[in-house]
């Protein structure tokens, strides 16, 4: 496919780039910045362009792959009109492009993407959404190109999706940065519990959460949960964390013995 | 070494393994239950006992492997004085068995084990803690014959050691379980999301956790947050744990930005 690609941050670099080598061909790399859009043309062997009225009509898909809130006004400012245009974004609803355009879609790789950090595209989850059954086929077709797990996910289960990943994902990195305080404040390092958090994220791959839960709060251990609680006394915050995860888990296994 | 087990749990099974694996030679296997006594000494090819009077003296180490709450009774059981023992256990102190030998000190492998989840041993942190300089040579000694980090770590430090533990591996899993709800609500298969779970993981074993943090929070994208959280409106719960931790990413967001 002729592919033109609007934004050239992390998704946008990663997604370009997997499109690359699938054989597609990426014939403009927009970006508001001309030298961002001229680092990520070069790497795909694109137009860099920085106008959206520079966009050729001779392209067979036109992907928004910009910031969540800038995702309407790059719409807006696009006036081809007889070309399939999604975005990537897990919180835009697909109503957000059927404003400005005919035939339109979602193509939501849902995987937290750095620049710096290589990804392997297959193992990346595709969601794809569209207006209608021809386009929804082209994209599933694009899509299998690039990855191993195409599905069709709406607007609604979307909204849900990008909840659960903020779950899956936001979080439990915010939790592992306040265990490399608490091991910084005990001149601990950091790559102590790596292996840890590695394996904790292993096990959910072959089994669910819930199954293997482990830790004071799973096993009723008061005399534990209050030892660390006390070890937090000087850090009201953490001790809220602590005692509200704790006490939902301690509901959970309630619940599921129940 | 002649090594005696005291215990047949997940992490007595997997260090047995170990240590049998690494040429060491397990003597005994003990448990409440001669059945799982038998089991786990089928395996490393040891003895199977269920009374601790029965430990035979000619060893040269006793680990005390059994739930951290049994440690103090187990030791006070075990009438053999002139034979270094330890436990393996994140929360109990060394003290608790000083009060029983001369010998004494702390084995513990900071990971998370369950009895189907095969692991190898060598990436598995081992922290070390001992009443005397010979001791802490033998069980480093030891030590690295199964595993390529071993780390001296004194009893307040693995207090903390442990309570991070909770932040790194127990909360996260339970994170990872309130997704698989989410999802499971909305008809999508938790499978969705293991790769992100995945790559959250192993991000973080090459980056700081709050160098890589993404999400609505550290954007600061308030109305991301607002809907995610009118998403949850039927379960205060979660919007509760949401609310604080969002509120907590944004505070270190501005924090390391002033």
């Amino acid at each position: 496919m002729r592919i033109t690609l609007i934004g050239s941050g992390n998704v946008a670099t990663h997604l370009g780039a997997a499109l690359k080598n699938a054989g597609h061909q990426i014939v403009q790399v927009w970006s508001r910045n001309l030298q961002n859009a001229a680092l990520l043309a070069y790497h795909v062997k694109a137009e860099p362009i920085d106008r959206l009225d520079a966009i050729h009509a001779d392209t067979d898909l036109i992907i928004i792959s910009v910031k969540d809130d800038a995702v309407e006004d790059v719409a807006s400012f696009i006036n081809i009109k007889n070309v399939l245009v999604v975005h990537t974004s897990g919180a835009v609803s697909m109503q957000t492009l059927e404003k400005h355009f005919i035939d339109c879609g979602v193509f939501y790789p849902l995987q937290t993407f750095s620049k710096s950090q290589e990804i392997d595209f297959r193992s990346v989850p595709l969601c794809i959404e569209s207006t209608d059954k021809n386009s929804t086929e082209i994209l599933f077709e694009l899509g299998r190109t690039i990855s191993n797990q195409v599905t069709y996910i709406d607007s609604a289960q979307r909204k849900t999706l990008h909840l659960a990943a903020v779950f899956a994902c936001n979080f439990p990195n915010y939790l592992y940065s306040i265990a490399t305080k608490l091991l910084q404040e005990q001149q601990m390092d950091f790559s102590l519990i790596k292996p840890l958090i590695l394996e904790t994220a292993l096990k959910v791959q072959e089994f669910l959460p819930e199954e293997v839960q482990t830790g004071p709060a799973i096993r009723g251990d008061e005399q534990t949960m209050a030892a660390h609680l006390s070890l937090l006394e000087q850090n009201p915050e953490l001790q809220e964390i602590y005692r509200m995860l704790s006490q939902d888990i301690i509901k959970m296994a309630k619940s599921r013995s129940a």
